[in-house]
């Protein structure tokens, strides 16, 4: 991976990371693709309608079904879904959390039971590489020990101790690994945990930093705490995080938290709102979130955002769309997907034109004015 | 609408339809896009990748909502939908015979309750052509007195009689309609009725085509009857149906059902099938049905027909497919969707190239021992 600092406005970063299977130019938003694929969406739609350079894929899912071995024979992820992109996957850690499925975790790693056959398995900082070199992904992200917030103080202590020690552990594995000839064209990011607390942040930060990571990611927020404290917690550990590397707030979050977090620098971004959300029936515009199912849009015949050109705007109504939410046609599905990526994506590519030209804080107060 | 064959082959006819929005080639199949959307799939899928150039509405549901005057504001079924090639609506009657919802035919029209809200309606053979004129579909069809099978033969005898009525009262009403410029680009088909006796159809076949209505349809079949007793009725009414106008076999049916009726002289067909078939996971091909989900799929890496050119053969494998499906992801529908009526649509384009040559039986034949 090669990762290059393109511009600095103020703390807003704009960088182009290299792969062995795209260029992404940050800051990025990775559209989710659960199971291997982004929901209701295909690998062309992601490629040819919303060129996405990057998405991601969930380890705890595609480890449970159809299996990385599987997911192996077939040339990895790439060759599974033809998204011949780049892939970052999580550890798998999230979702044994997020899912609750009896988890526990202890020193070594973390018990969980599948979701989909209560089957049980167990996590631990190798095993979860050795699933991700099966995969194949260009970025690989490292087991890490994660609490609910608010949380006990005790509790996040033990989490980045625990955090610290699986990162030493995967980056070791890793390196011998790659000594054997696997993993060579993927990278690895270590995920600082810490809760809200500074000091335990800034420590996981330190301790990470020493270890030859490609990227840093922030993990364990967006699980509870207020936004204010997910803003405070990314701007205080931050300058522990070494600039020369790619920074990731992972699972973040609204178009305001995007807005937010980049000018506090964090460059890599994911979350499973815009797919979700579309599901839903909420789409994002330049003026704010609207909910198609409402009745005022009922004889409506604009497009979602006129100020969008994505493939749903270019085509559909805003009363054909309600239409199709209101008798559940899966058609809805996948246009209102492809409406919210393409603001998610168009979102981080404006932020990106305003770095470059050093106007960050003007499309700040922009993109703030136009959604007041 | 403009009728020409263009080469019959025995009974088998290749003719080209012209509306005011598409040429038709026939054989032809229309998907069915039941609420103004083929499930799964959007206007530009429809035109792009699948190029049909005609499909199915169901007025009963798009009656019920969003209704037709919201239909009307937008253009009609051309202009809320997107898809600008040919629309064939129904009547509303079969699915007030299919969804029985509290529905009681009398003399005068079809009494039956909203599956969405319990609402009363009253679709009379003039209320169903205004719903179509504000559709603005491009073939409308007649309401008619659908019998389940096997029927009471005074049922039958009953049910003819109305269809008859019925038909002249719809075709009086168009012709009126039409005087005062309303319809004018719209064409109406008349429905035969009699279930599966050949007398009562014969003189329901014979009755309509004294009407100058622009197609004919053969309704009430493929609701209980055998295969043999649909081929059979189908055989037995042809020589009273008028060869000048198109011959529309409604709801029917599998491939094989395709082939044995455009033998026995049918141009036009409609079905649920292949979409429906998608969502479920059993994929047509040119050596059978096969179901995705089956386990002997999962390390599959070819296409689901190999002798197969549509969007899913070209780009994604069996194994994938398998896993979409298994994880009951909302984007194999649309894959599947798209296989599925590929397959439909080149059934009829192959069988009509074989009737152009003079060759259907070869390609009956051939069609047989592929799946045999």
């Amino acid at each position: 991976m090669k990762f290059q600092i393109d511009k600095t406005d103020g703390n807003a970063r704009a960088c182009t990371i290299t792969t062995a299977h795209s260029v992404i130019k940050t800051p990025i938003f990775m559209p989710v693709g659960t199971v291997g694929a982004v929901k209701s969406l295909d690998a062309l739609d992601l490629k040819e309608i919303l060129d996405a350079k990057i998405i991601l894929a969930n380890t705890y899912h595609m480890f449970l079904r159809p299996g990385s071995k599987i997911v192996k024979e077939f040339g990895g992820l790439h060759g599974f879904t033809k998204f011949d992109r780049s892939f970052l996957t999580d550890s798998g850690g999230f979702q044994a959390f997020s899912l609750r499925t009896n988890t526990k975790n202890d020193d070594d790693g973390i018990h969980f039971k599948s979701h989909i056959d209560g089957s049980l398995h167990y996590f631990t900082p190798t095993s979860v590489l050795d699933t991700q070199y099966d995969f194949g992904s260009d970025i690989m992200m490292i087991l890490d020990d994660l609490v609910a917030l608010p949380a006990d103080p005790k509790r996040v202590k033990l989490s980045i101790e625990r955090t610290i020690k699986w990162a030493k552990k995967a980056i070791n594995y890793h390196l011998q690994k790659r000594e054997s000839g696997v993993g060579l064209n993927q990278n690895i990011f270590g995920i600082i945990q810490g809760g809200t607390d500074e000091n335990a942040r800034k420590f996981c930060a330190q301790s990470l930093c020493e270890l030859p990571f490609d990227g840093l990611a922030i993990g364990g927020l967006s699980v509870g705490e207020t936004n204010r404290e997910m803003y405070d917690t990314v701007e205080a550990v931050m300058p522990y995080i070494d600039s020369a590397r790619p920074r990731y707030l992972m699972g973040v979050g609204t178009p305001e938290d995007i807005v937010e977090n980049v000018e506090r620098g964090v460059d890599m971004f994911d979350c499973v709102m815009p797919t979700r959300n579309a599901r839903n029936g909420t789409l994002f515009t330049s003026f704010g979130k609207i909910n198609i199912k409402s009745a005022r849009f009922i004889h409506d015949d604009t497009p979602i955002d006129p100020c969008c050109d994505c493939y749903t705007c270019k085509n559909y109504s805003r009363g054909y769309l309600n239409h199709l939410y209101r008798a559940r046609e899966i058609t809805f599905y996948r246009l209102a997907s492809l409406h919210n990526l393409h603001y998610y994506l168009h979102l981080v590519s404006d932020i990106r034109t305003a770095i470059l030209e050093g106007k960050f804080l003007e499309f700040k107060k922009d993109f703030y004015s136009k959604r007041s």
